[in-house]
């Protein structure tokens, strides 16, 4: 059976997730693979309004759960319409987040359990999960102030050093649950160093 | 404990929803009782946003599992904003739809199964259910061409007559698994009939 690979990339705020996304895009297509590249929340258009919805900041408090429904909900249709269709026909896929961010997010983030997340990833992905998940890892507050001098923050990035903190411990958590399916790359390294760990990472899954 | 009671009204299109709303509303006010009317999909800022994505048509074809996880995400957003709230301070919610339509539309209607529908009912509600469901029942094609007159149909009312006709199928097995929990009222016949139908229900209520 023809199936393309499924690749995801992960981190907390400013841990350089655009640049390094690019990398393995163009990585991947100087071998000659066809690459759909996408993100989450997002990836079509309902999904993007989703998106919206979930980033913005607003003066009503959004509910935990309402908010990891949202999230399922964008990721439903974003497999639906997107990754299963391009893995079906051979392409690989290359999302800028997928379901370890929900774990690490409203899971450690929030504090919701890993039981109501693996509940929902089972409903909504069936047995679809990334062959390969590269986090990006790096100190929370130096990934922080790079992020902030981006500018306007969203919801998400307003949140408090602890918050971060529990995100990061939650996506150290989920590589040693199954370390085979997470390459984690120190993402405080000069880019060129971060970039070459990559490319290590992508040899060994090529030659695999 | 102080904690007021839960209605909601249901039933397919062109039912006459709004105007029996009212009329429950105006019953109950004119018995001293503090009512709060809300309606699903929506009842606050965010989610009535997410009932605009749902009910928006649109080219790309909305996911099941997507649809039903939206709808859950605003009633979790609504519970949390609107209904816990009112009911712990002792006031009535009068809600235009809630998880009944669930059952009918993205169980019935949409064949999603009613296991997948328990599951997210349990995560969203704990042990929160109606006190009293009100079903206004009608005829599917009379309903139809009622709802018709009002002009530009939205995404749901849209579908198919055998679409409805699974909704109100859908209803109907509600009501015969748990028919304390529910009153059906004819929706087909004259309004003045109906309503004295829905005033010896509340009246019942009252009592009770």
């Amino acid at each position: 059976m023809l199936r393309g690979k499924f690749l995801t990339i992960e981190g907390t705020e400013g841990v350089g997730k655009s640049t390094n996304l690019a990398f393995v895009r163009d990585w991947l297509q100087a071998k000659g693979i066809d690459v759909v590249v996408t993100r989450e929340p997002g990836g079509t258009p309902l999904a993007e309004e989703i998106r919206v919805l979930l980033l913005a900041k607003r003066e009503e408090s959004v509910d935990e759960t309402a908010e990891l429904l949202l999230v399922f909900a964008a990721r439903a249709q974003h497999i639906a319409q997107v990754i299963k269709p391009a893995l079906a026909r051979g392409a690989w896929v290359l999302s800028d987040r997928f379901t370890d961010a929900t774990y690490a997010y409203q899971g450690g983030g929030r504090g919701l359990s890993k039981e109501t997340i693996t509940q929902l990833e089972a409903l909504v992905q069936g047995d679809l999960r990334p062959d390969l998940t590269l986090i990006l890892d790096i100190d929370v507050e130096l990934g922080l102030n790079r992020a902030r001098q981006r500018g306007e923050l969203d919801r998400f990035e307003s949140e408090t050093l602890s918050f971060f903190e529990r995100v990061r411990g939650a996506y150290r958590a989920r590589v040693e649950d199954a370390p085979n399916r997470y390459a984690v790359v120190d993402a405080g390294q000069p880019l060129v160093q971060v970039q070459a760990d990559i490319d290590l990472v992508l040899s060994r899954l090529l030659t695999y």
